[in-house]
């Protein structure tokens, strides 16, 4: 029921029961054919375990029932497994391995699928955000904090901002974890010497890094995942939130134009809501708390863990989830995204140029020292707002010849106020574009290497 | 998949997607009629509307998947509520209502009956621990403070102990949430005059409180909810904790006696892992990050949340779900719990009156002053440990006729040791009964009031 | 130096190093006088060592220091009490307990003050929102969802809400927890068979209930008061997210009205933030990770845990305080809060009446039928909305004669569509009313009584 | 008085009140002198500056209350510097930055003074591990799952899995901050042109990489550090864990071998109980509920938030203290540590040869088929425990000639079913060599660099 809002995007379909069972049948025939390449086993015997290695073979669910009386899913995978592959292939069917080595080696598979689709779509809202920068480097806008009206800022600015949010969590994301084959208590005692030969070309086989020992109860590589997922769960939340702000009523700087039916209210026929944003929201909301359960669960005990493993499936599949729908969310809203210059511009001048009196100050500061140049400025202010009259007027008057009012009305001007802003979003985009090259280049020596 | 561990007991059916589809459709039957009460509709118009608000009738994974485009799942639903109603009586599916006061009081009649269901498995659970108690009063074994014996204590007052917590637990959970109806904003505006009469109907309809005013932004009644799901995750996990620690090989002090195929592990045909135990603690363990996430979306905006009412459905049902399951694997563990009194005994032996050292300090401290009494004992105990001596021996010829052979054999039994333990056992199963018999009292009176 | 911000108010000195020494020293005072009432000491040594137990004598620090050797300041404390007491009496310091009993017992004292002055600030908060929903009964502003101008409400209703959400959870928080005294494995067997008795006086000299038998490992007190501490921070978050949103800018409908100093930026001299509302915003919104520690250090093993309970004292004494410190900046914003009904007046009529459409549907429904109703308005909205033409115009011109003039404005008058607004202000402050009284019996009963 | 506990070892200097003062001095010092080389003020004033930048001439505790008036302690700070500066130079105290610069790059300093203990100390963990997992490559011991004996192992691979666990996790710690100055809306308008060059400067002064842009909002830096942080606390809890596990009185494989006064019980003279590893778990246990705050404070509003970036300072604090602490406690644990190897061996013959059966299952396999051997070698233990006779005797019974009584005690004999345990210990010691050598060449970098 709650699928079509927390799934949404592609993340769904790669952390479901299907992927989780085409990721531990993956495991169970790369271990076939690792136990193979070592010798350990005949070759034909990994063929024909590979061959049974299919999804559709299993009843996920039926598993799933199974999985209760012994504590995870994998040692009914093997039993259906072995007997799918029959005759004398059967007894090498899980060789070597105990059910941690495959789930989570099956964990690693489906973090590394998911994350790959969670990336993409980051990469689509990176290259929104980065178009918005470049088109906006001119629109001015309020910039605010605590809620307040501050100094002026370009909505180019702000945008870049964003993309480099997501764009670094994003990258963040990349990291892989190795693969798991330990055996029954993380010495590969059953296969004898074979045992590290095995490990490496089962890692091989699945394009996994080896680990340098067994990590059943070292759970660094999880830890890694969550904080990535945290993080870039953060990063969404920042931009929607931001989002779902500028989209109020009462500022109207942005819409989320979306089509029929979207957006909706079931009562208000008026309203347009930011949905896209605010189920961003929504999702990213849930990771601080799923991550705590992920971090409370790394003290695992000796060899392997009474609960504290086990109590990590649903929690990582979940951070993965929220992960990879906040960001499709986010990618929605990006692309309904539509701003209003005009509105930015009008809510800058509410205020009559009062978050200019920062640039005063400091215009007059070698005159007058800063305190005064901060009281005299102070001063002005207050009387604008009072008294309802422009603050170019009441200053060029507090200030008594000090300053022409043509000198006044430049100081005021907003767009003469942007420091650095051009800066930052040249440098933004282009941090965004080497880290795009980077995965470019990743993915060609995949397909080529 | 992982659902046959983590949904495991009866509290996956109340929470699944048809158990809230059938909350929703009770809520909007309820609405219907409580309009009709209030005179707002006609009767018969309420009465088409009730007669289509059957779970049957629709589609949950629809639903769901519709619910993105407008940000919940009750537009979509009182859409295809409305064609299946037709005629007249279609104009006043969702009458005054705002999707909020449907969720919400769906949410409250999910975990009404959700927690029915675990109110049901921890009062079998507190039943198998007060017979435990009862039986085992005179059962000796170490007790252990920082997993090191200190004390002896009996498995009884250890059962009793564990019995208080699921029962005082158990009890919390029974607070009942208030029914939701404000309207698009709060002030039931649409239903006029009439509104507070809808809204003392509607809550009446579903047996529910009448809330003092619309909570929509006040998340106090699911802070309830989650404080005491989180505190019943807490003491399932003590429980299934100290099981699985009792039956570690080197303590063996229970088992959990499985049938076939039950608890066996993938590789080692000798073990014989407390599975249900586990499982309990894996379940349980994920109750305090999902706390969080409820906690931290109590932060609701104005009159309705943009992002924060959204993230409360999956944790919640979450938090509902891993909680039942927790609770119903405990009640397989306990039923499952075989006890094994001699090597309880056994293992209070292992250091040699050790642990009755307390007790002789306290004999001594008249004669010669606390901390030389202290000193004298800690001598005792250190020699006895390092050359392996009884330390009643060595006490004896310490004392140096301060006592005799017999008071010091006396003063190192254990069984002489127990203080308040059966007045404790007493207390516990008293306050047991008492809490079965108000909840005995409150089930009659629903049925026959 | 985060001393400023975070202990805000009086709850600092609640929970600092000298509340806890002045607590852990009563509960080590009453535990000799519990004694004595028991007959197991003398009544001289009793009060020899309660003469004893004042802070001033001891430091703090330096006990902390030397919790380190023995894992909890318990040990050194007792160490340090038995010197200061000297003589035959100092045999019977302690007499019977484990750390744990005195430090749980003191966590119990701690909690109780801190909560009362908690309380404190929240009755006062509660009696500045019941005022201000009195007062502004008649005041308009718009009630907004998902940050989207919804429907009219009135400041009232929406002080009424913040009311019921601070006062409900502030009686939450009056939960007596209840004293511990177990001895060193929870069956008080040093104390024999005056165990019970001296249990019974050890809780009636502190006020606290006795417990049905020692809480050692069962942590549902501490659950109970994490619960009640995170419901109110999230009420507070909310109130105080509301403050800001409303005090923005753009929004302007209150502002913090603060003396010199306050509120100021460091940089903007036009800046009047509401430093207080953020404040709270910033304590209570470490709240939920708080809990999360302290539900997770609920699965303590056997009679004493080896970590999560000592890993409960600081989350503990810290969940306190940004508590408290959270109310006390509440109360602050609340006082210093200035409403502007003409802003609020302002922005509802920024829409040009699109709030109202939602009644302009109803009202056309028995005519129309709902969805033709729904379709014409909305289509009026946007064309009000694209055209810039008053919505009142649009609507009469498209409803043709069904409706005057005269009647498209009462129905677009959001004075007249207020619901249910009234009653439910008349309800909160009554409730309000009711639980201040139960407050003033309780603080009379313990003064007489 | 939490404070021996909690802010053991180091770190509690490094996260203090002085230490944040310094870091906050340190940054308004390098804001000075990175004007002065971008030519915007006077080098004189900059040194005037900068030779008032001492932590002595300030008092945290009054900064702290005085932030409360303006939200945080930068505003109090930047005031009472202006005045100890005087002069012209004052004019230029803090130039062209906001508080969130100065606070953010102290937060960054801290952090990193911080990891520097932490890391120190884990590479102290790390020697000792190192030593441990040489030490005792030939140890056996009983490779443990959900607590109950499975397969040997050696307590040399023990410690390789804790080397690695701790070692990759200080590793993490490493990555740096970047420094933070955007002015007060993150555009550095009020610096004009040389607004960039400040930057560089600033950073460059402080030894500090240089943002592509202020990240005042965008957390990912906070994220990155929080993770780490988890992370370690997560290695740290597990060895910690597995050490309170080991010394166990039925267990007795570890113990911690204190002086005097350490590990002793308030009441129990015979107790050694394993105080460091208790009080590293038991500041361990925080991290996932800090981490849980600070991942959620990542959403903050547009230029600078309205609560959420208030509220890390804390937990930020408090998870380098806890990690800090809990690495200290791990350090001292493990200095503390003496290994049993006679009773590691006399706890793997308990089972009397159950933990090999799965060799012999795999030695059979071959001649009988998996299952067949599965099943014999079950029921043969099975037998051997309920008839308490020698399950090699019952073995080789029940194979009737297919293995000889020779045969059949070689396959019993663990330390011929080790696998590739020396093989993953000389892996994770290569490992922490390679990691070790490069942080030397990092510090001596640093050093002549």
């Amino acid at each position: 029921m709650f699928g079509g809002m927390y799934a949404h995007g592609r993340v769904g379909a790669q952390v479901g029961d299907t992927a989780w069972l085409h990721a531990l049948l993956d495991a169970e025939a790369a271990l076939a054919r690792a136990c193979a390449r070592a010798g350990v086993i005949d070759a034909a015997h990994a063929e024909a375990i590979g061959a049974c290695c299919v999804p559709e073979r299993f009843d996920a669910s039926e598993i799933g029932r199974a999985a209760a009386a012994s504590g995870n899913p994998v040692v009914p995978l093997v039993r259906e497994l072995t007997r799918a592959v029959g005759g004398d292939a059967a007894r090498h069917v899980h060789y070597g391995a105990t059910s941690q080595d495959i789930m989570d080696t099956a964990a690693v598979l489906v973090s590394r699928r998911a994350s790959a689709v969670i990336q993409d779509d980051a990469a689509a809202v990176a290259d929104g955000l980065a178009a918005l920068a470049d088109a906006h480097r001119s629109t001015l806008m309020p910039g605010r904090t605590l809620l307040q009206q501050a100094l002026p800022t370009t909505f180019g600015l702000v945008a870049a901002g964003w993309l480099q949010a997501v764009g670094t969590a994003s990258q963040r994301l990349g990291t892989p974890s190795p693969a798991q084959l330990g055996g029954a208590a993380g010495t590969l005692a059953s296969l004898g010497e074979a045992g590290p030969r095995v490990a490496a070309a089962f890692a091989d086989e699945l394009g996994l890094a080896e680990p340098v020992l067994p990590w059943h109860t070292d759970r660094g590589p999880i830890a890694e995942l969550t904080g990535a997922l945290a993080r870039m769960c953060g990063a969404v939340g920042k931009v929607a939130g931001d989002i779902v702000l500028l989209a109020q009523t009462e500022v109207g700087e942005v819409i989320e134009a979306g089509g029929a039916g979207v957006g909706g209210s079931s009562a208000l026929p008026h309203k347009r809501n930011p949905v896209a944003a605010v189920s961003a929201r929504a999702c990213a909301g849930q990771a601080p708390g799923l991550a705590a359960a992920l971090y409370a669960a790394q003290a695992q005990e000796y060899q392997r863990a009474a609960g504290a493993w086990q109590s990590e499936w649903l929690p990582m599949t979940q951070l993965l989830r929220v992960t990879g729908s906040a960001v499709a969310w986010l990618r929605t809203s990006v692309e309904r995204l539509r701003v209003d210059p005009k509105r930015m511009r009008g809510n800058l001048d509410l205020t009559g140029g009062l978050p200019l009196a920062e640039r005063v100050t400091t215009d007059l500061t070698p005159d007058l020292g800063r305190l005064p140049a901060h009281d005299l400025v102070k001063a002005a202010c207050a009387e604008a707002v009072e008294s309802g009259r422009d603050l170019a007027d009441v200053l060029t008057e507090r200030l008594d010849g000090r300053r022409t009012a043509a000198q006044v009305a430049a100081l005021l001007d907003p767009a003469g106020y942007l420091g650095a802003a051009d800066t930052f979003i040249d440098r933004a985009i282009a941090a965004h574009r080497s880290r795009a090259a980077k995965e470019d280049d990743k993915a060609e020596e995949k397909e080529h290497g």
